[in-house]
Formats: C-alpha cells, structure tokens, sequence
C-alpha cells in the first residue's frame, strides 16, 4: 500500500494526530494534539469515531498526559497516572474500547512499577504502540482470509462504514479490498449511502477514494437493483456484536442487504475481528436494540423532510439470522457451515 | 370521509385551487390561481406534481386562459383556445398526462363548435370537471378492489408516494387505506421515507397524517426489520408502467421492497389505473430507465454528503419481474396468475 495511506489515529515525537472525521467528506484535516484535554475534546465531540480508533486515540492521549509528570516515585507517578486516566475515560462512558484500552494501560503502569519513572513512560508509549500496531494485525489478518474470497475483477457490496478510518488501517470489511488493491486487482465497490446516519456516504466512499478505489455511492434502496443487474459478486459488512449461534447485530438496514444477497444467490460475508464475538449472547433475539432520535431520519440532511409531530421508528442496528450468513470472518480464520459448532473453536 | 380530505386540485366559481407540494410537509399552503399564466408557473415549478393531478391542473388553467374570450363564432374563439392549450403544453413538455388532457378539453372544444362560443365555454368547465371526477373514480374503485384484500387491524407497508394529492382523491396504493379509514378499520401504514427524493417522508406521511391514519415514517433500509418484527402483512405501491408480462416498473427501491415481502411471505400488491398498462411494452426489459443527477444522492437536501467527484448510480425507477408481484388492482378489478393471458383481458 503506497505511504499516503489514510491513517486516522498516529503519534510520533510526542503529537497525536487524529484525522477529524466529523469533517468529512468536504474537508480534510487533521488535527494536531499536544495535551489530554484535547484528546478528551477530540474523543467526547466524535471526532475520532470507530471503536478501536477511539481505543487507540485514548492510550496516546493517557501518554500526553503522563509524559510531562514531575513526579519521580511510582506511588506519585500512578496516582497522577490513575486521575488522568479516570479523567479520560468520561470523554465517551458508552465506549468499550475506550475502557479496555485505558485498562491495558493500567496493567502495563503497574507491571513495570519497580523500574524508575522514566523508563516506565517508555514502557508505556511501547505499550500504545502496541494496541495501534495490534489492530492493524487484526484488521490485516481479516482481509488476507477474506481475500481468498474475492477475485480479481469482482464487484462488491457494502453498508455502513467497517473501514480504516474506524482502525488502526484496512478496517475489517473494507481490509480485502485495500489488500486487493496492494495486489493490483481491480475491485469495483458499491456503497450503500446507509440512512440515517450516511456513515456510507460520508466515509466508506471517502476513504476508498483516498485510496484510489473504484467506489460507487447508491442509496440503500438501489441494492437490490445493483444485484440484479448482475454487478455484484460478494457483500461484505462489519458487525456490532456475533452471538453464539452466528446471529450478527450490525447497522440497521444490514438484514435487508443479506435477504437480498440471497435472493440472488450472492455470498454474504460479516468481517469480526473475534473480539466482537460474544459467546455469551445465545442468539441474536437476547441482543438489546437501541432505538434512535427521530430527527436523524426527519431532520436528515439539516433540512426538516418530515412533518411535524409524525411517528418514526428509528433502530440503530438489526439482527441477520446465521443463516443468511455465508462466511464470519476473523482474524483467526474463516468460519463457515455450523457457528454453534465452530465459533466455540476460535477461543479454546 | 370526512369533508376535510386534503384536495390537491379544485376549481370553483372562476378560482382554480392547487395545494402547493414545494412546501410540504412544514407548510399547507393552497395557491388560488385566476389565471393561466399562474397556472403555467405553478405546473412548471412541480407545485403540482403527480400524473392525474396535472392533467387535471391543465384542464382548468385552460378554462381560466379561455373565459373571457371576447371572441364570439367559433374560429376566432378556437384560435384563442389553441394558442393557450399550445401555451400550458410547454410548462411540463414530458408530463404525457398533460397532452392528454389537453387533448380531452380540444376535442370537446370541436365536438361543440355548432354551439355559440358561451355554451362551449360552460362544456369545457363540464369536460374539465369530468376528467378530475372520472380520475376520482378510478382512484376510488382500485381502492375497493384493493380493499378486498385487506383486512381491520393490518400493517401496511407502502413506498414513494402514490397517494391522494397526486391524482384527484384517494390516490392508486393509498385509495384501500382511506377507504379502510371511511369503514373505520384500523390499519397502520408503514411509509418507506423513499431516497433520493423522499416522497415518502415529505408526502405520504403528510396526507395520511392529514386523514388521522396510523402512519410511521422509516428509512429504506429499516422495511426488513419491520416486515421481520411482523408488522406487515401487507405492501402496497403505485406503479409508473406495468408491462404486458406484468413486470412493473415503479420508483426506485420497489424491487428491493417486493424481494424483502417475498422472504417473509408477505403479498406484493400493485395498484395501476388501467391507463398505466402498457401492452405496446413485452416486458419490463423494454422500459428505459431514467438516471437522474448525483446531487440528489450527494447533496440530499441543502448539504453536501458525500465526497467531492464521488461516483453515483441514480437510476429513477427499478423493474420489479411478474413472479413477485401477488397481484395488480385496476378499476377494473384484481388481475392474479398469467399477467401474459389476463392482462389483454382487461382491454378486450
């Protein structure tokens, strides 16, 4: 992949870089941060979104914080570590990753605690590295499975936005068709717009534009047309959660996209890095639904296209049931055939 | 139904009434037009839209560009007539029911011109009054075959907007809906808002509102998850023109929505005046697509969504094949089975 590829979240010499996504599609820029306090702005105003980015962002934002401390014994040092730490971590309170990425960092602190102070905001700029660098392995490893999928020449489908600028690189959907692009293949995408929120619109088609990827934007309802003229071979999606029977939560709209892949006889493919995978979750039915503001779909595009006062039934995500679902694809590998018998593998 | 339903074209004592659609759904706003050249602005300025309801607009701005001829025999009075039917064709040049109804009031006009020019005049007014109530009663009559096939307490699902404003009351797919609501049956309609333009947002949502029926707006791309939840048993749309296999094309997304109803095994049904039937037109492979602009699907309403150059696939309208279509209601009756054998039966 050439050097210019877009990353959203970087740190070097002490400035963290965070692509403002809140921005796009119009304007590009990155943002330049030097303190925690505009980490914590960046993070609370979305303008890092994606869950492993927003982890990411939030490690070297505790760094940020920390690597100016006087304090010279560790029992200072963690207190001083802890405060900003805990300060950081109500920038997003509804944001898992940012949680587990501040915990990571948490356990490295107190891993290194017999080693001088210096030595300890080494281990801990390494360990933020580390989460960046482990994401972008995952994100890899989903698109060279899923690229054994894929063919040179295919068209492909996808909704919502499971791309780069929500990771480290690559994104878990989006990651074989930049891994086909490093290969010189030539895959042509179709986005889905993705109502309410255009995730399609405003970032799945920017980012594969930065790249050079021949991207085509369609609003949801044109799928179904788009596979009949016979222009799709594969529809990739991310997900919000797997449960164990291979149910998979994503993006409102998701469901709809697999029926139809189905109707004519396209592959579904979910990318799910296996930290998404909830063997907890019996089915998707015990996955809560969360349901949406009316104004995202009435107050769309900053203009009113709605009446007053009219009932909107607004869910944020919905559930595809296994069985539309060809392959789940995750770092470890594809799975196909029985989840309930396979996913369980993946994690013993 | 009560006195209070919403006509979107009237004429009454010299004053030709149109319910300015540019402004739903914030504003109600009914145009009185007293003469052709107003008549003229508000067809070109889609202030009036929908087939029948500019037909309809037509006859009447030709009434108000001929009453007050000073002519007095008929040559000088047809010249006149001529020139201002010439002069209403030019507003909308590819609205075929314009032509139409222009065409309907010339040949009255012919059909009467023994008669002084005082007694033609009050046979236009008579033929422009017969062309909106014949449309009235076709809307009507789809509606209770429609009906047949409905039952108190259904959901419906319908897309676009082929309601009672675009023709001269009831609409085609909406007529069953306020003919239900006039029998007191309790049915709630699920309105697809219908990207790119969002006639269902703004307008079917509107005048069902307008009724006091049940109607909850969603996106596109949430109609899987309702039909999924078991809230509809029913679809039900307009058509733009069905061909002689009984393929129909209709607004964009129709298709997708006919697969989904498919996959739940719920009915697809087609509400068509017999004038949208073509049986000059095999199969729908034979009936153009128009593509529309990008800036529909980039720029919504007011904003910018998507990235500068992005690639975008608009077509206007989808083909939705026989096999998926449970039945067409006409004014004539429910057309089932062979589309191929049936249809014809309808003009013989």
């Amino acid at each position: 992949m050439a050097e210019s590829f877009i990353k959203s979240v970087t740190y070097e010499n002490g400035v963290l870089k965070i692509l403002d996504q809140t921005k796009l599609p119009t304007i590009t820029e990155f943002l330049e941060i030097h303190d925690i306090k505009d980490t914590w702005d960046a993070i609370k105003q979305l303008k890092v979104r994606g869950a492993p980015a927003i982890g990411i962002a939030a490690a070297y934002g505790l760094l940020l914080g920390i690597k100016n401390s006087p304090e010279e014994n560790f029992e200072a040092f963690y207190t001083d570590f802890k405060e900003k730490a805990d300060y950081l971590a109500t920038s997003r309170p509804t944001a898992v990753n940012l949680f587990w990425a501040l915990k990571r960092m948490d356990e490295r602190a107190k891993l290194e605690s017999h080693r001088p102070v210096r030595e300890i905001k080494q281990a801990l700029e390494e360990e933020a590295h580390f989460i960046r660098r482990e994401d972008e392995e995952v994100c890899r490893s989903i698109g060279e499975h899923a690229l054994t999928l894929f063919q040179d020449g295919m068209g492909v489908l996808t909704h919502c936005n499971a791309g780069g600028i929500a990771t480290a690189k690559y994104g878990t959907a989006l990651a074989p068709i930049y891994l086909a692009k490093e290969k010189g293949w030539n895959i042509k995408v179709f986005a889905d717009e993705t109502r309410p929120l255009l995730q399609g619109a405003r970032l799945t088609t920017w980012e594969l534009m930065q790249a050079g990827i021949d991207v085509t934007l369609i609003t949801d309802s044109m799928a179904a047309m788009v596979m009949q003229k016979g222009w799709v071979q594969a529809v990739i999606v991310g997900c919000d959660r797997v449960a164990a029977n291979g149910d998979v939560a994503n993006k409102i709209g998701t469901y709809g996209v697999a029926l139809l892949a189905k109707a004519h006889n396209i592959p579904f493919y979910v990318a799910a890095p296996t930290s998404t995978i909830d063997m907890e979750t019996a089915t998707g039915a015990d996955i809560p639904i969360e349901e949406r503001g009316k104004e995202e779909i009435t107050h769309g595009f900053g203009k009113q296209t709605a009446p007053d006062g009219v009932k909107v039934f607004n869910p944020a995500f919905d559930v595809t049931p296994y069985e539309l679902v060809t392959a789940i694809i995750t770092e470890k590998g594809i799975i196909k055939g029985n989840y309930e018998e396979e996913l369980p593998k993946l994690f013993s």
